[in-house]
């Protein structure tokens, strides 16, 4: 399984060109960037050969359409989705995700139906590319009611969803902390196959209630209580081979540079793969 | 537009192919029942010769598939839907109906998610047989909270579930009670082509207000207070052609004979389609 | 049904700006022109502003996708579709239409199987803006060997293709010189539902055997022999509403000017639909 | 990756539940069988009981849906085919396969679309019941001629396919001697996710020409020029954990006894496995 890095827990680290050039210096082997951008500013050619150079592919791309929100603005994206799924499959990149509030403002059922049209859109659009489509189901207790009404959180219901939308390219964006907060099991991962998963978050939880786990209390993988080394032995059992990507959201960014913090998920990356025999 | 009987209103009409015969005498082109039981008691050529002998047709079969509760009875009905659909495609029945409780005990998103699945496989297999299925949305507002949580009730939530579902066989079951109860207009009906409706329901609602209409306080077609002559109208405008069924819900069985309320059910067919225009 | 001019038969007829006001002006009620064009020329009010001081609205766009080609090719076209599809709806278009060839020099079966997937991807990004998909099936018989191997040209195979591809979006472009050639019936029309049918192109036939008749050999409505009376009455009783839309493909550009083929295209349609009863 | 066993080379090995006995006695962990007749004959309990009791499972069930010839026979199977995936599930069998001629005396545009339509039909109704369709590529050379027009042969083709198909259960069934007289090799066996492959059949090919090899020519593993080692490394490289199950197709049924054939069986699998390095 491969190392990967997003910006979320790495405080100001500047251009995604330097992101790259950082994360190949502390030994990850993807990141989540935007491919687009990377070839706009670079050219393509110039774009493949910065990935080359630092030995970094990229991990997924963010869906850069707006699902939730009205008709309109759905629809506004999808072209810039064809584009943004043109520059990932030029650049290597197969996987694209997005996130599942759990609680909604909408009437849940006709929001799902919504939804469940328009994450298909994406889904076929994305296919047409050779892109998988990830959903990354949130498990923090506190957003089940942040919003008027309950919509999906569990990686059951996510699989459900998944079947519902119908598509062949679609699947779990898996992270660690919501995986935690659902109290869901080892055993829950042992039942996936590795198609299940296109993407997966790492990161760790405070010593708390796992009903007080707040979705902006992410620590580094190996400093809370999550049983990181289980999940990965786990992801690893049966046959997931992409990228184990950390995601550390907080209330506040981060205070130390950038060279810190990477030295610091290095070491929470270490101490994890290691405790999962992944070395 | 056919004249249609379904069951509902008719008190003990007997055998189904009693109703056939009775149906035939007072004039209606098609009955809603189960055509597989037609063709298990008479054989196929002897349903076919005792439909055509009456110059009667199917106007919808029900679906028997249970989609709202376990997954285990969902399945146990697929073989059936089979055998049903095979049945009606043999006597020129395309319609397939069933329809949608306004409120669920489940979590709705996650119902929602379940029943799209389900009643996209239900139209896959009735699509192989060249049949149609209809969804009913149900208005009366006292069903609304009948369950714990609210589900779906309008035309345009349907039509944007059909959208979800997205198989080309899908469509509306349009009951005049339920237009009328939604409160929905003319407009609504007119912006429709006719390939987004399957079946169409009629009867009529008691002069008391829309919100205390209840399910089953259902009355004769041209005895109550909905402008059936306007929803004929409309359907016609817009090209539908299929057949427009009686179904009286009652809270307790109607007390005269079956002569009596068919010669009921003709006089209000007569008035409501006179007073449309289409005689 | 509405009066729709293409470009097709009408000479240097200059700017799609000028081809809506003189279409305007010989009572076309329909223009095939490139949606996305005329909005990035006129913004999207003055488009809008444009059709409805003429009177005018758009029939069908073209699809631009490259489907029959490479898979970089066909990649390449699909943000441009979504653009196309977008501007399309903004202007009230519901149609986007493609022309299938009957002979292809590639191995038939897997043609089939990639243009199949790829028409549905097409079929997919239009129906997220309501739009739907026209197939041309083509007839004439010299082009079925004009390539190595045979490919589908008749309704039904058409229609085959169709319920292949699966969505519910995607439906025939009728063509009375492909119906012709082909040696359908009035009762093959008949046979139909209005939604079967996207769009509907008109044009007429020399008087040579059925198998001599040439794609590009094609002639003003009214001056030929194809049976354009039927074929609009049939099309009317089955409920069609669309655009009947002229597309006369010949070897050399006609020499006329515009004025007078304009004239000629107006006197085709007057006789035609006089013959038809639909005046 | 499991060792398996079909009746093809086993000759006269009688019921299935003496089947089931003899694999087991001779160290194979699935066979291919009729579950619905399984459970037919001894009760979903007996036939549960009969597989634990050996240690077997069933690899895949074959698809009994005749989606070859003309529509109404294709309709004819769908019920048992609901019934044959259900029997199947309840005995924790995941699979159900069928082979592709690679010609057909159909025109293969049209019957590419009519096959294309007819396997997505099966592949929903087994989906329903959690059960993947594995289409099998057959690669003999004289088969492309044995009919009148050329079909589908290559592992591409059936991959491009599948992707028409469209349906997210829907994978191969890889036969080392479709792979071998394709001349395919083992990079692209490298390429594939384990999720595209549903099921594999394992045989050996004599030392002749590759064109001239022929489909009822199939030998015991081991005894051929097959790169099985290579073939089986490759498999479990990807990932691939399901069934490999001997299938040997002969002109004439083997002469020896079951016994007799059964240990050559795992004689040869003894070898192939050990040679590619998984004991």
């Amino acid at each position: 399984m491969l190392k990967g890095l997003s910006r979320a827990g790495l405080g100001e680290i500047g251009s995604d060109e330097r992101f790259i050039a950082l994360a190949a210096e502390y030994g990850f082997q993807t990141v989540d960037i935007d491919a687009k951008g990377l070839i706009d500013r670079n050219g393509l050619e110039g774009a493949r050969k910065l990935l080359a150079d630092n030995g970094v592919t990229i991990g997924s791309i963010g869906l850069s359409v707006e699902w939730r929100a009205s008709e309109e603005k759905f629809r506004d994206g999808l072209a810039k989705l064809a584009e943004d799924a043109a520059a990932a499959a030029a650049l290597g990149c197969r996987n694209c995700c997005t996130y599942i509030l759990p609680a909604t403002d909408y009437k849940a059922a006709h929001f799902t139906v919504l939804a469940t049209r328009r994450l298909r859109t994406c889904a076929q659009i994305l296919g047409a590319y050779g892109i998988r489509l990830g959903l990354e189901f949130v498990g923090p207790h506190h957003l089940r009611t942040a919003w008027a009404n309950p919509f999906l959180w569990t990686m059951h219901e996510t699989l459900d969803w998944i079947d519902a939308i119908g598509e062949p390219n679609v699947g779990l964006l898996f992270d660690a902390y919501h995986w935690y907060t659902n109290g869901h099991t080892l055993a829950d991962i042992e039942a996936l196959t590795p198609d299940q998963i296109v993407h997966v978050h790492i990161n760790d939880a405070p010593n708390v209630a796992v009903e007080d786990v707040l979705d902006n209390g992410r620590i580094y993988p190996g400093e809370g209580v999550i049983d990181l080394a289980g999940f990965l032995k786990a992801l690893n059992a049966i046959g997931y081979r992409g990228s184990v990507t950390q995601e550390i959201l907080s209330k506040e960014a981060p205070a130390a540079d950038a060279a810190t913090l990477l030295a610091r998920s290095k070491a929470g990356y270490d101490k994890v793969y290691q405790a999962a025999g992944l070395v």
